[in-house]
């Protein structure tokens, strides 16, 4: 009942929907948002330390980009249980990108990862702003689970020196196990001690530990809190466990010393050696965005939908761009919409996107407080966090279901499974999305094309392969079952002439075009192709049952002034108009 | 009457149509193909050294590379006009394929043109036996147009060097120009004479001698032929000025020695350098093949049409396959199915491919000959004849046209023309396709989605929008009017979600898919996503009037456990037992 507000505030809420729900924020759901927040920052203390390492980038980046980013996505975020931050897939996109360019551990580094948020950022606010969503639609579902199940397979692949204490090379399996071969006595006792470890107390946390403490009366929250906060207490534990016994000492990699406090607000130095790696980083950067943007909206469509809300694609696209922005801007690196923190966030009873706000806080708390306590954290122990969370985005199980499903799809899945691999994440998930494409023009690249004839008795007309139907001997009618593009029009050159050849006895063709929905550039070039070269064999053009916005369009073109015949409003006037002008002999003929 | 032929003969004429016309070869139609072949010949000579002088070859290569060709072709051909040899675009691409890797001229040069011929040949060989000719469907006619325009300007630009006797560099507009600039003081006056001369006696041929010897009633075949032969009276013309007046020392360029005598059958030596260029050469020879596949086709298409006969695009693929084998093992570079001269093939009378290899010996003989003659024959006069036979390459009205049709194709058509200007043939061939590509998923990635309603007292359902129907307060009947697939299938998540977001009484949503005309795994994907958020939502998904190849493929998944719903054969029946069951309170109502 009451007033819309004006258009231009309209238009900003559109952009920070924040204006929209925020003046309706309540104490009660700040009490339910701020239980999630502490929820989800105990989980995302070891997480974002883990992917931080896994991007190749010093652990305290990981913080900053669990930080700024969710403040950013608050203000500009549709979907109320979205946590943004590093995420497995990005993180380790980022650690390919970066790692030709850069040392790993270097200043460099860090500015890089930076610079790739940065790009990442404004790839995505553009393409917000231009409603450019659509591009996701590159990535097709067979696409992105190969390149889903291998990212996983070489995220565990590297963190395989840090699990087994040996310095391994290379960011593809090709690189990887010949590495591993090489240094196959070399495993370093106490980092492997502590590595199976902690991926073995993980591992049964996730099984068993929650049935276990709800057959002992614990409650569900605190049963689900306890289970989110096993990984905090295995950092703690290995933490002691290397600070008592000095393991750091005797060889075992530990975090080492890490700056606290704020995360610096500030570009990353554009000098040359930043600006020449802008060219390299650019289609790194696309890729980020797209894997991370469909990473995103999908987990937020998941979760919206169980609240019966939606969220909005082209304000996503924006506001994980000034995520990305914020990330760059704080020392950060490429951040999504992660799923197990969305789900934790979600599940832990978040009802607004205050909750990321709180969430930041809680971070900020820690980073303040706790980095110096970081100093002793094995990184075994992070790439044990990284890899139990990991094996569950390989998906063996897509495999059989596409094969069965759909050859092509199976063959697209099966590429960029094993390019990714071999190659590295950008080849695989680009040689993807050229098979994905290429597969669907040779699909569309053959439209249905139904010789068809008259229904007796009837002015219908069906297929002559199907139905029992009257033909004239001097008339090709044509039923085109497509809109004709640039791909499949070169096929109705090619049929039409293939018809008439084989029929010499034919003066006319009428193309019935009453499921041709568009007709683009490429197509009418080839109806005039047809038109010219059934005028030189000695047969006219005809078209019925054209759709009116295909007509107009028509007119704007002179095709019509090159039709040799006419055009028919529908296909039984044409072929009774033509079947009389051909038989002027018999007349009398019914 | 007669039997057919066995399987293994069939097949074998297939791929050697020769098999098919040879046997029925006449006295009559030899003499026939006799004639045109010499017209060919006369046009042939210039044309060759011409194209070879363009693709930065010596000039005997172009004679070759019109040799061994045409009699490939004569044995693998379907059209029964086509001459293939050295064509304007393809020798373009070509120069710009080798420049970077070789300089012009050195005896490397020739081998890398002759590797790009065999790599060519290769590739459209493989198209042929794996049926892949609808790969040429991704160059859409806007970007060709925009492209071959591009071309013609380039090719001109790229003999002004010839034509004003400067030494030009580069083969972008951006590289040339300034070049220019820089010479704009240094034109050669002998050079520029001839270079002028040339250019202006071939147009004024062009357009206004066989008008005039007709008025001197010259018959037209005789009028036609003296028209085809001016190019070798102003290369002879020429040659004996240069020769008398000794402009070779006043620093007019002349073609030089040319070896004379048979083509060298060789392959190009396969040394490292041969093997380190197959990596960067590969992109061109595949953008090569399909251009000139392309043009070979159009041009085959149209000449067969004259005739009531048709080409084989397979056919096409494997002849100008084995074509570019045989030029790149006779030191040739890549060739196609040319537009000139086939038509003039055509019409001088040419009636089978025959008619090529009587081409072929007439240039033998012209190569064993004529070759000392061509010493003296000055290069600004094969520059004339490139710019004039290009300039016809130009189609500026195709702008307007392509504006007034499409604006997404008139986009594709600017941006190729532009940037094959300005950066090149290659870059501006694939961002084209990219481009045609782009705007393709843009277009398909929104099908139509109509929300259904009952038309009163009967079983049809049409759109809300545009009929006075009947609708269901919980049920939302949609009608998909499109296949869906990865582009379009996040589109339909979108929709659904925000119908059912946006009218809370809904309980079920009924898609109505009898113009689904396949789903591919992605949108399989899309559908299970849907029947999920939608049962988190309280609301079952239901479908109607699946086709059969569209349900059987569906029982290979396991959606239909997955789907919360039921599957109904038409729509009427969906809604009234959907209705029924969610208004159990209400039995009597209508």
């Amino acid at each position: 009942m009451s007033h819309d507000p004006p258009p231009r505030q309209r238009a900003l809420a559109a952009w920070f929907p924040i204006l929209d729900w925020g003046p309706r924020y309540t104490r009660a759901l700040a009490s339910a948002d701020m239980v999630a927040a502490a929820v989800v920052t105990l989980m995302l203390i070891p997480q974002s330390l883990a992917y931080a390492l896994l991007a190749g980038m010093p652990p305290e980046t990981g913080l900053y980009a669990s930080m700024l980013p969710l403040l950013a996505y608050a203000l500009m975020g549709s979907s109320s249980a979205l946590a943004v931050g590093p995420a497995a897939v990005t993180s380790l996109m980022t650690a390919a990108a970066l790692g030709p360019l850069v040392a790993a551990g270097t200043v460099g580094h860090v500015a890089a990862g930076s610079l790739l948020a940065l790009m990442s950022g404004a790839m995505l606010l553009a393409m917000g702003a231009l409603r450019l969503g659509f591009l996701a639609s590159f990535l097709s579902h067979p696409v992105l689970s190969g390149f889903v199940s291998a990212s996983g397979v070489l995220i565990a692949a590297s963190q395989l020196k840090h699990l087994l204490g040996v310095p391994l090379q290379g960011q593809t399996l090709p690189e990887i196990l010949p590495s591993l071969w090489q240094h196959g006595a070399g495993w370093h006792g106490p980092t492997v001690a502590i590595g199976a470890g902690t991926v073995l107390f993980l591992w049964w946390v996730r099984r068993s530990l929650k049935g276990l403490l709800r057959a002992q009366g614990v409650s569900p929250f605190v049963a689900d809190v306890l289970t989110k906060a096993a990984p905090v207490l295995a950092l703690a534990a290995t933490t002691l466990l290397a600070w008592s016994l000095s393991l750091e000492a005797q060889g075992l990699k530990v975090v080492g010393p890490v700056p606290g406090g704020l995360p610096p607000l500030a570009l990353p130095p554009f000098d040359a050696a930043g600006l020449s790696a802008l060219g390299p980083l650019a289609s790194a950067a696309l890729l980020i965005s797209l894997v991370g943007f469909v990473e995103s909206v999908s987990v937020g469509q998941s979760l919206a939908a169980k609240r019966r809300e939606r969220i909005e694609p082209d304000a996503e696209l924006r506001a994980l761009g000034a995520s990305n922005l914020a990330a760059g801007f704080s020392g950060g690196f490429p951040v999504t919409g992660g799923f197990s923190r969305s789900v934790v966030n979600f599940d832990a009873g978040a009802r607004t996107l205050a909750a990321g706000v709180f969430t930041a806080i809680g971070l900020l708390v820690a980073a303040l407080l706790l980095t110096p306590a970081l100093h002793h954290l094995p990184q075994a122990t992070l790439a044990a966090t990284i890899v139990v969370a990991v094996l569950s985005l390989v998906d063996l199980g897509a495999f059989g279901r596409t094969w069965r499903y759909a050859r092509d799809d199976f063959a697209a899945l099966v590429l960029t499974f094993s390019l990714t691999l071999l190659m590295g994440v950008e080849a695989g998930l680009m040689a993807g999305v050229g098979a994905s494409l290429l597969f669907h023009l040779w699909r569309t690249s053959r439209p249905h094309i139904a010789t068809v004839g008259q229904v007796p008795g009837t002015a219908h007309y069906r297929n002559v392969l199907r139905h029992e139907v009257i033909t004239q001997p001097t008339i090709l009618s044509l039923r085109v079952d497509e809109s004709l593009y640039f791909a499949n029009a070169r096929f109705l050159e090619d049929h039409v002439a293939a018809q008439v050849a084989a029929h010499p006895a034919i003066e006319h063709v009428v193309l019935q075009c009453a499921a041709v929905n568009a007709i683009d550039s490429s197509a009418l070039e080839s109806l005039e192709a047809i038109t010219h070269r059934l005028a030189d064999a000695g047969v006219m053009l005809h078209l019925s049952e054209i759709k009116g916005p295909v007509m107009d369009r028509l007119q704007r073109s002179d095709f019509l002034q090159q039709l040799t015949g006419r055009v028919f409003l529908s296909h039984h006037e044409a072929v009774q108009a033509l079947a009389v002008q051909t038989a002027p002999a018999n007349p009398g003929a019914p």
